[in-house]
């Protein structure tokens, strides 16, 4: 007996960089995992069905870096560079924040993601044990990261991040996992990185850490130690363990080499990356020398959405642009980036990011029904250059129901609104002279 | 007596580049113009009250450059370069459009723009006359220009041309324009260029042209006359009247002194250009340099939408991007590019565009009450940024409804949907060995 049947989706496969459709498919789902995938399964069998004629059945979009909280800063300033995006306005608000504060930015990026077809994120923050809550709640698939910085207090915040990672290791039925969360080498000294990393090595965990997000940074790793970002937390021992690093928009030859030899997998988060003018990370590239690219929205207060679909369409349309060659980063590729390699670069090839038996049933149904998306040519085509997040109708994470007719099952929707709202006004009332950390101007 | 009455709408103002809202003011409209924008109006003055609290109203958004019917090649042809992508896919499949297809094209696309926002569209194809009808049924405000190109039968084709000019100009209550469509001058010969430029002058009206879409269209010619693209248009005598100028992605120095001098308008169509690769215009540098800059989103088979907020998006993202610089294009300049630059481009300055006293009521009420779009810290970011076609509520143009609550009320929509699937697959089984037109390789 199967547990939820899908019944007449156009299923999409991605076989290496390639995409087609299996055409009017059935998918049966048993135990959270893909049981079969079949042109007709007995709707007998199955104890709930899902009628998916017309919609394309797709794997849940993976977000490979973000913030969710910063939602709750959505918009409050843009235009400005970067070193007075954190030092003015980001890094002082953020100090505002409560514990509480995360819980519910938490779920309004949780909702959000849900609506937008994401059900695997890797979040970066503060107060974590806030965050896994909210995830534990909705009912995402996560890999949670709990920032730290060096400072007066950096030992017992190591110290504590450890125990969360303790804490929620496998926790959620398996749904979350958690990782060490160095900030990034330009606010962390490199002892502290090399105690991250060993204290990473004895909890047999990960790291999540921000490199190379200008050139600038790369210019004052150069002159303060000699050696790049990625050199830096190479020899820190940060990639010993399995590594995912946010950006990486200025890799030098030597940095692809150290990460592609080191299975690091780099987040590129295009829309942060433009918006900012902090530059791209050369993804074609990166990926012909065997690095791991996923792709992440980093924080909605910079992108300002967690749009994976707007992130597949940004990052394909750069790279033909600036390879001037419509060939490079074909739609099968870069709807892989937003999957399979999505799952890759957070450790879960294998357990998410495709549809296939014997994995995790995280399934996303998409309608291709409106003005917008027909005729239809190609479905991978309508998916990735014609769709929007809106389009999302329904979203299965582990074989449990989301969201269904677009109706949250998980997440009080308005509710989590309303407190996002009236937080909103208190976080950014009050400008504390306080920031978390220091952005090297 | 006002014939509609919005209440409580956040009511988008730009002045130059900058943007702000007027909170909850009410906007009246009597004859098809702008009445009265205040903070309260009495609803008793107006025949029809639409509330719109929680809503942004703001000017209709501009799409200065598409194929409309091209819509039903969506996703037809993707991955390959701009000369495969016009010789041996677009231009066979185009010689089996009929008129019907046609029609029935450009209704999908005007259904699909007025669900995005756009309430005016200059539109540059064959069979212009079905396009008109279409528009005339719609609703819509639009520019229409019936493409020509140099062969045997370029006399007649212009001839035809010119009587759809004098039969449509100011058609619909003057929402129809009718301008002169020579194709490019890769496709029409420098004399044939000429003689529209005498055509255009003697029906008043301008001319709507592709230029300098790519380097190679330069090159080519610079070896075959000496001069650009741009300077071929203008020795031909096309800029002595009323023009629009599609993609100019490679302007020379001098090109852009005469685009300047010369009052030509440059629609840019950030989507197409980045995904064909063909390169993309300066903007910033361009309107630096007195140049009115459009947005557009050329014929869905390239974009694959028209969607035009994701026009002004990507074009401020990539300006940004390319200068490296995030306080390029801010929100109000990229707001300004899709709403009041789209309308000087059509020769519509102070006409529509935005919503002042004495416009055109072309007004867009869009929802800003999704996860996706809440928080709140600026009406104009989260619109630039946060918001999605499908965030468009009502659309209005000359005081006319022609959508509510995001239905269409001029256009059958489901009738539109199964024409256009029926078509796409004829128009796809069968590729003729004819071409309308041979793009140089």
């Amino acid at each position: 007996m199967y547990d939820l049947l899908i019944t007449g989706a156009d299923v999409l496969q991605i076989e290496g960089g390639a995409a087609h459709v299996l055409p009017r498919h059935a998918i049966a789902v048993a135990g959270g995992r893909i049981a079969a995938i079949a042109p007709a399964i007995d709707v007998g069998l199955a104890r709930e069905t899902i009628a998916a004629r017309g919609m394309i059945a797709i794997p849940g979009l993976v977000n490979a870096h973000a913030h969710m909280a910063m939602g709750l800063f959505r918009g409050v300033v843009e235009d400005v560079p970067v070193e007075e995006w954190f030092n003015d306005y980001i890094w002082p608000l953020e100090t505002n924040l409560t514990d509480e504060d995360i819980y519910w930015g938490a779920l309004l990026g949780l909702a959000e993601m849900i609506e937008s077809g994401v059900t695997c994120v890797a979040d970066h923050y503060f107060a974590m044990d806030e965050v896994a809550r909210a995830v534990e709640e909705s009912g995402l698939r996560a890999n949670l990261a709990w920032a730290v910085f060096s400072g007066p207090n950096e030992e017992p915040t190591l110290a504590r991040t450890a125990r969360f990672v303790e804490r929620w290791q496998g926790a959620a039925g398996g749904r979350i996992s958690a990782w060490l969360g160095p900030h990034a080498p330009y606010t962390c000294t490199t002892d502290f990185l090399a105690r991250v990393a060993v204290e990473a090595g004895r909890l047999s965990t990960g790291i999540h850490i921000h490199l190379s997000e200008t050139a600038d940074q790369v210019a004052q790793s150069l002159a303060a130690h000699g050696k790049t970002p990625v050199a830096v937390a190479h020899d820190a021992g940060l990639f010993e363990v399995p590594a995912l690093a946010a950006h990486v928009a200025h890799p030098t030859d030597a940095d692809v080499s150290i990460l592609a030899s080191h299975g690091v997998a780099v987040a590129v988060t295009p829309k942060t990356e433009m918006k900012l003018a902090l530059g791209v990370a050369p993804v074609a590239d990166l990926r012909a020398r065997g690095v791991t690219v996923a792709l992440g929205s980093d924080g909605a207060a910079s992108n300002n959405s967690y749009d994976m679909l707007e992130a597949a369409r940004l990052v394909a349309l750069l790279e033909k642009h600036t390879r001037r060659d419509a060939r490079t980063m074909p739609i099968g590729e870069a709807l892989a980036l937003a999957t399979r390699e999505g799952a890759r670069a957070l450790g879960l090839a294998g357990v998410t990011g495709e549809l296939r038996e014997g994995l995790q049933a995280d399934i996303v149904l998409v309608r291709h029904d409106a003005t917008h998306t027909q005729p239809i040519h190609s479905q991978p085509a309508t998916l990735l250059y014609s769709a929007r997040a809106s389009d999302v109708d329904t979203l299965i994470v582990a074989g449990r129901v989301l969201m269904r007719g677009r109706r949250l099952l998980t997440i009080d929707r308005r509710r989590v609104m309303r407190e996002a709202a009236r937080r909103a006004a208190r976080l950014t009332s009050r400008r504390s002279d306080r920031r978390i950390a220091h952005y090297p101007a």
